[in-house]
């Protein structure tokens, strides 16, 4: 059955949280393991966090899978990019060649890479004029989403390429979280000054011109967000839906992500940081989703980059808890 | 030759720089790869660096190399440890059975892993009544980093176990840099309040013992350090002399490399700062050496596990250096 916004929303709440037995055998495996307790750091509870997801109180990461969708934006218009929007499809044969960022980091992390390109040419509608998308091509795209998901796939990390996207991302933000336009904004992959006040200039009227978008998380990110954005957060919806965690990518990615927990508490659960990227509003948006990345490397690229890096952390979490001797079994003082 | 202080000292003086023809390469190359500029953040710089001490602007990492060095440390006498020295060899034996945290994470990274106990039946003399290795003892340890080091290696992380010293690296530090003793010392691997004044009444007292250690950063080293910190100087100095690039791992670690970089400018010129550990220290020694962390996850376990980590962050930089497409391969309008 195809999934609508309506649908997801309910298979989202209704969705079973982390294994808790597992997650208390984590900790108490975490107790016994050859080191000072809490000489990992933050290692230690992200094995747990992972340990209690898979349900198993030593883990491995074997199947991990990295999902980019690309999309165009008809907000572009509005002169937000520095790049002009043929750059998208060009850059998704890049993808597919293999010459892109992502495909290097998804090579080293072993992360299974599939690129989705969203009829890139038929863009979102120009969102400071209405709605984005309609119904019907948004609940297409989260469903793109949502399909891309490898049920048998251990960890998921989403990426994007869409110009214009950090304007929709921004404008996404403003309507699920107010403040000002501006606070949202920033100079994505690099616009110059006049570049930043048209961003600033098309939040406020999209917002403007979606007065509905305030008012529900799905609704904001119909009408303000995009066809990749939708994407990411059908494919992250059902993710938690499947019991598979997700390391977040940057702030387009998290925009999409923030939809989920303002429609539904608890949704972004299975979801950690993977960085905090050099986009100006990505901290204060990990900041209001509780979100403490895992790297701060500013990177501002996008593509999934920051998530794929931050796999390795990941990995090496689960390789010291699942790999490393107890007290016990090594003969050491545990002090 | 056995190396000597003097004569590591003096090689050191005399080691060639990276590269310059290769880091401008690499430079040239970085600016033509399908990205905006500078979107991959801090990865950029980080290839490049590494570009240029391999002489290749489009470098490889195949061979790392993990050393640990174990020693124990007269200063222990002084209640400076929550634990007892005999887990130091207990560790040790933890690392040859693969057991420890740095077993995984290596193993994870694709570095070769050895261990280097040094007399651990023999500790340093308590520092705080004198020196705590003679000459010989010091000159010993030095080469046993020195002649540690694979030649054949393309990068090079260092570790230590050693009861006792965060101590023996405070004092290195208060002796290098000054400030008051409570200034360098921290935690440890768990220490409670009588053991942290135990540490930081242990490093003014060494001082006091040592006179003339503030007045040349080698007889710091021999004075206040210990076996293990020595031959993590040795190893990090042969790998200057070779030109293979370090990640430097935690506090005890970089105070070892500080001696280095206090010797000799620009004797650090090849290394960069895998992580800021939570020992409280760290940070404001790595800011003395105007190193930037890679990583900041708390850790404060030692044995190398902050560098290992790392050694994925700067594989990532060199996998989207060396392997991504150019805009004129890849048919990307350059913006």
């Amino acid at each position: 059955m195809p999934v609508s916004a309506q649908s997801l929303i309910a298979q989202l709440a209704a969705a079973p949280g982390p294994d808790v037995a597992a997650t208390d055998a984590a900790n108490d495996r975490n107790g016994q393991l050859t080191k000072p307790p809490g000489a990992l750091g933050r290692l230690e509870a992200l094995a747990v966090w992972y340990a209690g997801w898979q349900g198993n109180p030593r883990p491995q990461i074997n199947r991990p899978q990295a999902l980019v969708f690309a999309g165009n934006h008809g907000v572009a218009a509005q002169g937000v990019s520095a790049f002009p929007p043929e750059v998208t499809a060009q850059m998704v044969a890049n993808f597919s060649a293999g010459g892109a960022a992502i495909n290097q980091l998804c090579a080293l992390a072993g992360a299974d890479l599939s690129v989705h390109a969203i009829t890139l040419d038929q863009p979102t509608a120009d969102f400071t004029q209405g709605a984005a998308m309609s119904e019907a091509v948004f609940d297409a795209a989260l469903g793109t989403g949502w399909d891309a998901v490898d049920p048998t796939a251990d960890l998921l990390i989403t990426g994007e390429m869409g110009i214009g996207n950090t304007t929709a991302a921004a404008a996404l933000a403003f309507a699920l979280f107010g403040g000002d336009p501006a606070d949202w904004t920033g100079r994505g992959t690099g616009v110059d000054d006049a570049g930043l006040d048209a961003k600033t200039r098309a939040v406020a009227a999209g917002l403007a011109a979606n007065p509905t978008a305030s008012a529900d998380p799905m609704t904001a990110l119909r009408c303000v967000g995009g066809l990749e954005l939708a994407a990411m957060a059908g494919a992250i919806a059902r993710a938690r839906c499947l019991g598979i965690p997700v390391i977040l990518d940057g702030f387009i990615c998290t925009a999409s992500a923030a939809v989920l927990a303002q429609a539904v508490p608890g949704a972004l659960d299975h979801a950690v940081a993977g960085h905090v990227s050099a986009e100006q509003a990505h901290a204060a948006l990990l900041h209001r989703l509780g979100k403490v990345p895992l790297l701060s490397l500013d990177l501002r690229l996008g593509e999934g980059t920051g998530a794929a890096l931050a796999i390795q952390i990941l990995k090496g979490a689960i390789a010291c808890h699942s790999g490393m001797a107890t007290f016990a079994e090594a003969g050491v003082a545990a002090g």
